[in-house]
C-alpha cells in the first residue's frame, strides 16, 4: 500500500465527512435542513441557559454551540450527536470557576479538550469502564439536583454566588430576605408554560393524530417551547422598558455581540486586582480539566453508543470531542459534550447525516450577531424555569430501584457517589462511587468460596478442597485458616487435595502462604497435594517446601497424595471426574 | 452451660497464664528462666537505644520494655513472642512526633493501643491481609534504610532534628562541618566490635563444637553483644570523666531514674509556649496512631504466626498487644511491638511458657532504677552503631530477588512501596504499595480471558464464548466489544452463545451491556444465547431485552440457539462435553 493510499485511508477515517458528502443526496439535504433548524430552535435558547448556569454572559453558551457543532460536521461519526453547551458541563464550570473569571472557564475548555486528546491517543477510555453504570446514575442524578439548587435563587429574584448543593441552601437561607415577587411569579408561570408546552408534545399530540395540522403544531410548539418562553419573557420586559417602567424582575446582564473572532486562549489573567500567570491558572482550576475531560468523554461515549446504528469508533469520538473543546476555546467557548434530549430531538426530526450539525452552527453564529443587542431583555427567571424544566426530569429514578432489587452493595455506590457529589463536592463524589465499586470487586478476591469433598479413592479417604476463583493476596490468609480447620477434622495422615481448576492467576503471597501451610502440615502429619495447577501459578508457587511432587499433574492427585507410584496402564480415571 | 461456666471459660481464653501455671514444672520454671535472662541480656540496651532512635530519654524504652513484658506474660498466647520497643515502632514515633514532646509519644502509644483495640474487637484483622508479602518486604527494607540514614549523624557526632530519609541525607550534608572525629572514631569500633561478636556467634560457635566450654563462651559474648559494647564504651566515657578530662564524644542525655509511676496518659500539653488540648494534640499526630496500630499489628500477627507451634488466636493476639500499649501508656511508654530478632533469639534459649517474659519485665525495672544514674555515661555513636548493626541485616533482598522472576507487577509494588517510603512518608509508601495490589488485582477483572470455540451443532454451526471468570462492571465495555467482533466475522443470522461457566457472579453494568448487545444483536440478526448461567446472576441480569427464552439451561444451549423445542428422550448431551 502506497503512502497516498495509506494517507488516504487515514483521512477517510478522521474525517468522515469526506465519505459522506459522495453520496450525499437532495434527501439527504432536506432532511438535515428540517432537523438542523429544529434542533437549534431548542439549541440556541439552552446555550443562553447553560451559560447562566455557569454564572457566565450569553454569548459564550453561544459561541460553544456554534464552535461544537462547526468541528463535529467534520469529524463527527454519528448523526444524532449535537455537540454543544450541556448542563452537567456548565454545571462543572460553575463549580470549578465561579469565584474566577470568564479567562479561567476558556482556559478550563482548552484544557479539558487537550487532556480528552491525551485520553483519545492513549487510548486511555478503557479506564473509563471503572466508572459503573450505578455511579453514573448517582452522579446524573446529583448533578441535577444541584443545579435544580442552584436555580431557585434565579426563580425567587435572589442573587448571590454560590457552588454546590449545601451551599446553595445556605446561601438561599441566609438571602431569603432579598426575594422579589416578579421574579418569582414570572419563574413560575414559565416553568408551568414548559411543561404544559412539552406534555403537549409528549401526550396530547399522539391523541390527536386524526388532524395531522394540530399534531404538527403541537410538535412544533412542544419543540420550540423553550425558544417560546424566552420569547414570551423577553416581550414581558420589553414592553416595561418601552412604556418607561422599572422591569419587575432580573434580566440577562448585556452581552457585547458580533460574532467572536479567533483568539489565542487566555494564558494569563488579571484576577482581584492580580496577574495571575498560566501555572496559577492551572493551580486555580486544580481537578477542573481532569473532571470536566472526564465527564465530557464519559457523556458522549455513552450518547454514541445509544443512537448509533452500529459499533461506535470510540478513539474518533474522543479525538472529536477534544477538537470541538480546543477549537472551541479559540472562540471564547465553555466545555462541550453531546446531551441526551438534543440526540432523541435530532434523531426524531429525521437527521441523514452529521451535516445537520452546520446548520445549527449557522444559526448560533446569526443568534449571537442579531439576537446580541437583545439578549439583556431575557429574564433570568425564565432562564431558570428553562434550566430546572431540562433537569428534574433527568433525575434518574429507575437504576436506583432496580439495582436495589439485584444488589445491595451496588446501591450503595449510588447512594456514595449521590451523597457524596451534594455533600462534599461533584468529583469528589464521583470518585467515591469509583471507591465503592473498586472494593466491592477488590472483597471478592478476599473471600472465594470454597467446596469441600471428602473422597474414597481406591488407596484410602482424603479431602478436595476447591476454591471458586483465582488466589490472590487478599485471600491468602482467609484460604490457609479455612485450610486447617478442615485439617483439623480429619485424623493425621490423611492427605489434602487443592483442586486449583478454577485458578488461574496467583501471587508471591500466596506461595508464601502455602509455603508456611506445608511446613505446619508436615508438623500435623497431613499431606499436602496441589493439582490442575496452571502453569502460571506453577511458576510463581514453586519455591521453598512447594516441591515439585507436591503440585500433582491432572489425574495423578490420588497417586500422589499417598505416594504411589503411576501405573499408567491402569490410570484411566482423570481427576476431574471425582467429583461426580 | 451456667453463666460460671461461661466466665471460666471466656477467662480461660484471654487469660492464658491461668492455663499454664497449672501444669508448670520445675524444669518450665528453669527454662523460662534462663530464656528471660537471656533475652533481658539483649533488650534493656536495644530499649536504650530505640528510645534514642524515636529522639527520646532511655527511661521511656525500659519502660516500654517493662510494660509490655508484663502484660504479654498474663495475655500472650505464643510464647516465643517478647514485647516491648521495636526498631520499627521507634521510627514510626520519631515519624510522628519528632517536632513535638514527649506526651505526645505516650498519647501515641495510648492511641495506637486503643485502635488495636478497635481493630481486635471488630475483627479488622483481616483487612491486613490487602497489605501482600512484597509490600511488607519494601516497608520494612524502607524501614531499615530510614533508620540506618537517622543514625549516621549520631555515628558523625552531628546534632539536629530529622524525619524520614530525605530530611536525614539533607540534614547531614548541611551539617557535615559539625563532624566530630571523637564519636566516629567511637561508632565505626562499636560497629566493629558489633559485626564480629555476631560472627563469633553465628559462624565460630559452629567450628568449636568439640570444645563445649569455648562454644558456650562465644555464644553468650555474641548474645550479649549489646551490652558489651555499650558497657565498654560507657567505661570509655567513665574514665574520660573520673580524669576531670572532656568526653570526646557526646553521651546520652541524662535521665530521671526510678520506677515509673502510673499516670494517665497526657490529655493536653504546653509546647512551644502553647497550650495544646487533647483534640490539637490528635491533630498533630495525624496519621501517626493508625499507622503505628496497623504496623504493629502486622509485625505481631507475622512474628506469631511464624513462631508458634500450631494455628494463633489472632484476635487474642492483637487485644494483647493493645493491652500492652494501653498499660504502656500508663506508665510513660513508647509503642511497643514484637520483633523477629527477639523471638529468635529467646526461642534458641530454650523458653517454656510467657512466663519467660516476667524475668525481661522485673529487669527492666531493675535497670530503670540501678543503672539509670548512670545512663548519661552511655556513648551516642555506639548507640547509633548497635541501631544500624541491628536493622541492616534486616533489608531484604530475598524478596525482591524472587518477585523480580515471577512478576514484573508484583516487583512494582515493592518498588512504589520502597520508593513512597524514602522519598514522600513512610505511611504513605505502605499506602503506595497497597494501591499497586488494588489496581493490579482490580485490573484482573477488567481483562478476562476469553475463548472462542466454532461449533458445529445438530442444526448448524455456532460461536460458543467462553470468560475465564465472572464478568463485572471493569470489563463490560471490553466483553461487549469483543462480542461484536466475533459477530462481524460470522454471517448474519449465527448463534452466538455465552458460557458462563467460569462466572460466579455480575452486575447491574453488564446486565444493560448485554441488553445492549442484544439490541445490536437483534439488528444484525445474530442471536444470542446465555447458558449455565449461575443463579445469582439469572437474578442480577433479567431484565428488559435479557429475557427467559436467552438464558438457557444448562445442555439446552443449541436447542435454544436454533428456536427448536427440546426433545427430552434425545437430548442426553450436554452442553459442557461441546469443548472436548
Amino acid at each position: 500500500m502506497g503512502i497516498c493510499d495509506r494517507l488516504g485511508k487515514f483521512f477517510r477515517r478522521t474525517v468522515p465527512l469526506a465519505n459522506k458528502l459522495r453520496s450525499y443526496s437532495r434527501q439527504d439535504a432536506l432532511g438535515d435542513a428540517i432537523a438542523g433548524l429544529t434542533i437549534s430552535l431548542a439549541m440556541i435558547p439552552q446555550s443562553i441557559a447553560y451559560a447562566a448556569l455557569a454564572n457566565l454572559e450569553p454569548q459564550y453558551g453561544l459561541n460553544s454551540a456554534f464552535a461544537g457543532c462547526l468541528v463535529y460536521v467534520v469529524f463527527g461519526t454519528v448523526k444524532e450527536v449535537v455537540i454543544g453547551p450541556s448542563s452537567l458541563m456548565s454545571l462543572l464550570t460553575l463549580e470549578f470557576t465561579y469565584r474566577l473569571n470568564v479567562d479561567f472557564a476558556i482556559l478550563l475548555t482548552f484544557l479539558a479538550g487537550f487532556l480528552q486528546m491525551v485520553i483519545a491517543l492513549l487510548k486511555l477510555g478503557v479506564l473509563l469502564g471503572y466508572i459503573s453504570t450505578p455511579v453514573i446514575s448517582g452522579f446524573t442524578s446529583a448533578s441535577s439536583i444541584i443545579i435544580v439548587g442552584s436555580q431557585l435563587k434565579g426563580m425567587l429574584g435572589i442573587q448571590f454566588k454560590s457552588s454546590g448543593f449545601v451551599d446553595s441552601l445556605v446561601g438561599l437561607k441566609k438571602n431569603i430576605h432579598q426575594q422579589r415577587d416578579g421574579d418569582t411569579i414570572l419563574g413560575i408561570c414559565c416553568l408551568i408554560g414548559l411543561f404544559i408546552l412539552k406534555a403537549a408534545k409528549e401526550n396530547l399530540a399522539e391523541r390527536y393524530s386524526k388532524y395531522p395540522w394540530l399534531k404538527t403544531a403541537l410538535v412544533t410548539l412542544g419543540t420550540a417551547r423553550n425558544a417560546l418562553v424566552v420569547f414570551a419573557s423577553s416581550c414581558v420586559a420589553w414592553y416595561y422598558q418601552s412604556n418607561d417602567m422599572t422591569v419587575p424582575f432580573i434580566t440577562t446582564r448585556a452581552t457585547e455581540s458580533g460574532i467572536p473572532l479567533p483568539r489565542i486562549p487566555p494564558l494569563s489573567t488579571t484576577f482581584q486586582n492580580r496577574t495571575l500567570s498560566f501555572t496559577d491558572m492551572i493551580d486555580e482550576l486544580g481537578t477542573g480539566p481532569m473532571t470536566v475531560a472526564i465527564v465530557g468523554v464519559l457523556i458522549n461515549v455513552a450518547i454514541a453508543k445509544k443512537f448509533a446504528d452500529g459499533p461506535v469508533d470510540v478513539q474518533q469520538e474522543i479525538a472529536t470531542l477534544s477538537l470541538c473543546n480546543m477549537f472551541g476555546s479559540l472562540f471564547q467557548s465553555i466545555p462541550t459534550s453531546g446531551a441526551f434530549t438534543r440526540s432523541a430531538l435530532i434523531g426524531a426530526s429525521g437527521v441523514r447525516s452529521t451535516f445537520a450539525s452546520l446548520y445549527s452552527a449557522i444559526l448560533s453564529l446569526l443568534a449571537i450577531q442579531f439576537l446580541g443587542p437583545h439578549i439583556h431583555l431575557i429574564p433570568r427567571a425564565s432562564l431558570s424555569a428553562m434550566l430546572i424544566a431540562a433537569v428534574v426530569v433527568l433525575i434518574d429514578w429507575e437504576t436506583p430501584r432496580r439495582v436495589w432489587k439485584r444488589s445491595k452493595i451496588e446501591f450503595l455506590a449510588v447512594v456514595a457517589t449521590l451523597l457524596g457529589c451534594l455533600l462534599i463536592r461533584i468529583d469528589l463524589g464521583l470518585l467515591c462511587g469509583v471507591a465503592v465499586g473498586i472494593a466491592r470487586l477488590t472483597y471478592k478476591w478476599a473471600r472465594p468460596s470454597i467446596t469441600v469433598d471428602r473422597v474414597q479413592s481406591d488407596f484410602g479417604m482424603c479431602v478436595v478442597v476447591k476454591p471458586d476463583i483465582s488466589l490472590h493476596f487478599p485471600s491468602a490468609e482467609y484460604f490457609s485458616q479455612f485450610l486447617l480447620k478442615e485439617a483439623r477434622k480429619e485424623i493425621s495422615g490423611t492427605p489434602i487435595i487443592i483442586d486449583c481448576e478454577c485458578v488461574v492467576d496467583s501471587d508471591y503471597t500466596v506461595a508464601t502462604t502455602l509455603n508456611l501451610l506445608q511446613e505446619i502440615f508436615e508438623k500435623t502429619g497431613h499431606k499436602l497435594v496441589l493439582t490442575n495447577v496452571p502453569p502460571l501459578c506453577k511458576k510463581k508457587w514453586k519455591m521453598g517446601k512447594i516441591r515439585e511432587t507436591l503440585i500433582s499433574p491432572p489425574g495423578e492427585a490420588f497417586y500422589a497424595a499417598f505416594g504411589k507410584k503411576i501405573d499408567s496402564t491402569e490410570n484411566d480415571e482423570t481427576f476431574q471426574l471425582i467429583g461426580t
